[in-house]
């Protein structure tokens, strides 16, 4: 022990678990006036947000609710949603979120893995929420949500509405540190693109670096402007309602993302910044022109999911955004990668602007290691912008592990780097590109296949509208890709025009062998099940 | 153990310690091209700095500094501080800077009690530094800095100067990351306002978060440009040295401060925020006119130390500066309290802004708590704004502890919170507001009285120009006022004359019953010693 040791330990005075819920303690005690949510015609402020997380985590205590019990919610972007991102941690819960798209069988399946005691449900999700009941062997007590703003017909599955739970709490509650910044803070289910979901365990201090992380990489000021078009189920939507409290924002909910809804808010509100998949863009931007509204400041929209398009990024500055690409996954608490934009990349044309966009970038400050890698040596890619590896993660904003699946965990884990299963090069300049999912790479001949250039290759015929290439086996070359194509209303195309026209642009050994019309199998975030068509490229 | 817990621990991929030092690593690679210092005619980009770090770091090790070993460094706000703030602990040493303004006795007390192993100095202050050397009993290894932009006089003291040290170090070095986030980062000697100097010991987790918090709290975007006004021996500048590089901003340093030097920096190089006590205002603004440079837009100023005066915010406004006030001590890192500016105050006429500005205010986010506490019972006061009370902090930006001081260390976290000798009120809206330290204030027939309320009363006299008021030992009273007071130039004064504007003014028992005319003792840091007036008092 050296002298910068002995005698200076840690204790409460210099110590203290970090976590989330200490912002919105903040935020409700210096800003109490300031307006933290904004939900239809309601208004509600720090002090009243911080009150009613407090009634919510004491409500669920007095129901029994106490250190590492899961609380699940079915909730859209509502209020409770927010209050439940406090609430239910302030008693020691762990918060699960429910992605309100799945079906009845996965969400029985998510509840007893979970061991939900309390579950939280809108009124508009309850025919799946009661037949998934029916399946679940667990028997939480069940709060209905009633939205007062925007009343839903469905049924009342609970024993109690979520007001009266609330009313049973008392404000004055002395919600609960964690007794450690390791201590589980949320569960995430990962959307099962690449098979069955699993169980992503967040932790206090993963979720306080990645909220203020969020503040600084999006370079967010006191008082920013927050529209909810990223479902809050999803990686606890990206920290961000944790993020608002760090500058006493203001949350503006959407039950639903709307073309008018967001345009709406976006000019009433004065939104700052909002996030979501390319989808969300193509929303904003197919509104019809009387529609839409006059914004008065650059709004800054943070994507991820998929790189943005040229075309896309070009119609939303015309419309008044500055798009930020993001990257992250379930198990990184959402983005931990920013396409970290470089003053001098303004002065190129659109196309290269585009091109400088489309790679997901550098490792957010609050992520400590983001590399591409050899899966097997573990030996870092080249940075050549051409050698495949996987990209990995490695950090504070990496989950704790899969819940109950300590296999799957190691597995994740394995020589001390987070394996993303995304399939990537490491550019000259330190920025990462993906190429593809690990699972979705085609091996032909002993070559690398990227699906996503030959997507990319067959998106751009006039008469297609989706894409999603896989591999099928193949004795000879071991796969081949197999194309599987929608067309666009109306449109007639045949296979060997898909493959002439993959031979005018890709070399020959890349281009489908197969092509199938169909309508592609899609999760409930939208994303394509390329396991499921794999499945089909085998007898195609 | 629950599920939550098992089979999910920390391991590589998922914790990493943090530290400050992984910020200089993610700007040198992501923004290489980017200005990291500018000094004199010189210019450092992201990559030089971080190469020279690690050439620093790998030096150093060769030269035997191994983890917890201290490196001293007298040195100006120069490039080789910033590279010190990240060299030294890239090879586990301890950065110690030492205060340039202190004499050959403390210095040399400090580099004993430090154990000094390298001590790294400028040519200016070699006088001292010779004359401390020869009174310490360790023998560290000396390294001359030659500043080539500013060439100094003094004479050289050690073996080698600091590029030729540099030159031997490796620029790919692999730094070292800290065993643990708790493992100490530097060293830093109180000013001894209250008496002799303290070793208060930071940790990387406590950097980290500090520098981070300054990007929050000061709402600092990508690229800002900070000049050097503060010292970065106090505090380690209140750890700007690595908040910069969260946001790979621009450093510009300065030797000294002087008017035309700041007002330069600032128009040359688009300063966008600077900090320093109140006196760095005051020269600011008596900058004669014909010196003053346009500013093109508003310039972030923070200032500590002492609450800005209303005359002082009216003048900063219109030179075109922002202020926000700060509070913190040594032991927190520099800042940990910040006056949060409400939209609302603004409406406020100039003499109500700067009575709500002249409030220490409120933690940082960083900060988990901030208390004003009676020190007996460690109960909180009411928020009355009245009561009055000890300061108390408590979180992850308060001080490991004092090195090789465990009394002290104890004494100051007793009861679980940093006690931080400044006594205070709260206001009802959670605003502390400083009334004193708690070894100034005056007890008089068992009433407190401020020193503060005092010296701002005398303060007003027109021929008055300085003023520190102390306890005076009395048989009746316990303690009495008794007033030092510095006359302006050619100004004459009785204390009588002082005495009676003070009966105008203040409650009887609190005006002074002694007033001596004499010149004020202050620290090297330019702070009344009101220690040594203490002593004075009691022959008055
Ligand atoms: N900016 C981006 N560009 C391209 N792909 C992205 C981007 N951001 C995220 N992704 C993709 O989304 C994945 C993360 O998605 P998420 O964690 O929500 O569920 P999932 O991986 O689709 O589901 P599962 O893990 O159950 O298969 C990443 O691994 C990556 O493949
Ligand atoms: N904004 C402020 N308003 C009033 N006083 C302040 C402010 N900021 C700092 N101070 C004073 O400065 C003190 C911290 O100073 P610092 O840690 O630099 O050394 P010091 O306390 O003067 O020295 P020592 O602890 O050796 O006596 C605080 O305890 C407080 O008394
Ligand atoms: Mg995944
Ligand atoms: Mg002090």
């Amino acid at each position: 022990m050296t002298k910068y040791d002995s005698g200076l330990d840690r204790r409460p005075a210099n110590f203290q678990p970090l976590t989330p819920l200490s912002f919105l303690d903040r935020a409700g005690r210096v800003f109490p006036d300031q307006t933290a949510i904004v939900h239809g015609t309601a208004r509600r402020s720090y002090r009243e947000f911080y009150a009613r997380a407090r009634k919510l985590a004491s409500a669920l205590e007095r129901r029994g609710v106490g250190r590492n019990d899961t609380v699940s919610v079915m909730l859209a972007n509502t209020p409770p949603m927010l209050e439940a991102h406090y609430g239910v941690p302030m008693c020691g819960g762990v918060l699960n979120t429910l992605n309100t798209r799945l079906d009845a069988a996965i969400i029985a399946f998510i509840l007893d893995h979970a061991e939900t005691k309390v579950l939280i449900t809108d009124r508009e999700f309850a025919p799946t929420v009661k037949a998934a009941l029916e399946q679940a062997k667990v028997r939480p007590l069940v709060v209905d949500y009633d939205d007062p703003e925007f009343p839903q017909e469905g049924e009342r599955l609970g024993a109690i509405g979520y007001e009266e739970l609330l009313a049973e709490g008392d404000e004055a509650y002395e919600w609960l540190m964690p007794d450690d910044e390791w201590d589980a803070i949320s569960l995430n289910y990962t959307s099962g693109t690449t098979g069955n979901p699993k169980g992503v365990v967040y932790h206090h201090r993963g979720a306080a670096l990645l909220a203020q992380g969020n503040v600084i990489t999006g370079g967010m000021g006191k008082h920013s402007v927050y529209l909810w078009t990223l479902p809050m189920f999803h990686c606890n939507g990206w920290c961000f309602p944790w993020t608002m409290s760090v500058i006493a924002g203001t949350h503006v909910c959407l039950r639903s993302v709307r073309q008018q809804a967001i345009w709406d808010a976006l000019a009433d509100h004065s939104v700052t910044h909002l996030c979501g998949a390319p989808i969300v863009m193509s929303t904003i931007l197919s509104t019809p022109a009387d529609k839409k509204r006059r914004l008065d400041r650059t709004v800054e929209f943070f994507t991820a999911a998929a790189p943005p398009p040229e075309a896309v990024l070009a119609a939303m500055a015309e419309n008044g955004f500055n798009v930020t690409h993001l990257y992250g996954l379930t198990e990184t608490y959402g983005p931990a990668v920013v396409n970290d934009w470089k003053a001098e990349w303004s002065a190129l044309d659109g196309a290269a602007q585009a091109a400088k966009k489309a790679r997901q970038g550098v490792r957010y400050v609050a992520l400590e290691g983001l590399s591409v890698r050899d899966a097997e040596t573990m030996e870092p890619v080249p940075a050549d912008g051409a050698t495949l590896g996987e990209v990995m993660f490695r950090g504070n904003v990496v989950m704790k592990g899969y819940l109950k699946n300590e296999a799957a965990t190691e597995e994740a884990f394995r020589g001390g780097w987070f394996h993303s299963g995304d399939l990537g090069v490491m550019h000259p300049d330190g920025y990462v590109q993906l190429k593809d999912r690990s699972k979705d790479i085609i091996i032909s001949g002993g070559e690398n296949i990227s699906s996503i250039e030959v997507e990319d290759a067959i998106y751009k015929h006039p008469k297609v509208s989706a894409v999603a290439v896989v591999a099928k086996p193949d004795d000879k070359w071991g796969e081949t890709p197999c194309a599987f194509v929608e067309t666009r209303p109306g449109e007639e195309l045949t296979a060997d025009e898909v493959i002439a026209w993959c031979r005018d642009r890709l070399a020959h050994f890349k281009c489908p062998r197969h092509v199938v019309f169909t309508e592609l199998p899609k999760t409930s975030t939208g994303k394509v099940q390329k396991y499921v068509l794999r499945e089909m490229a085998k007898d195609a």
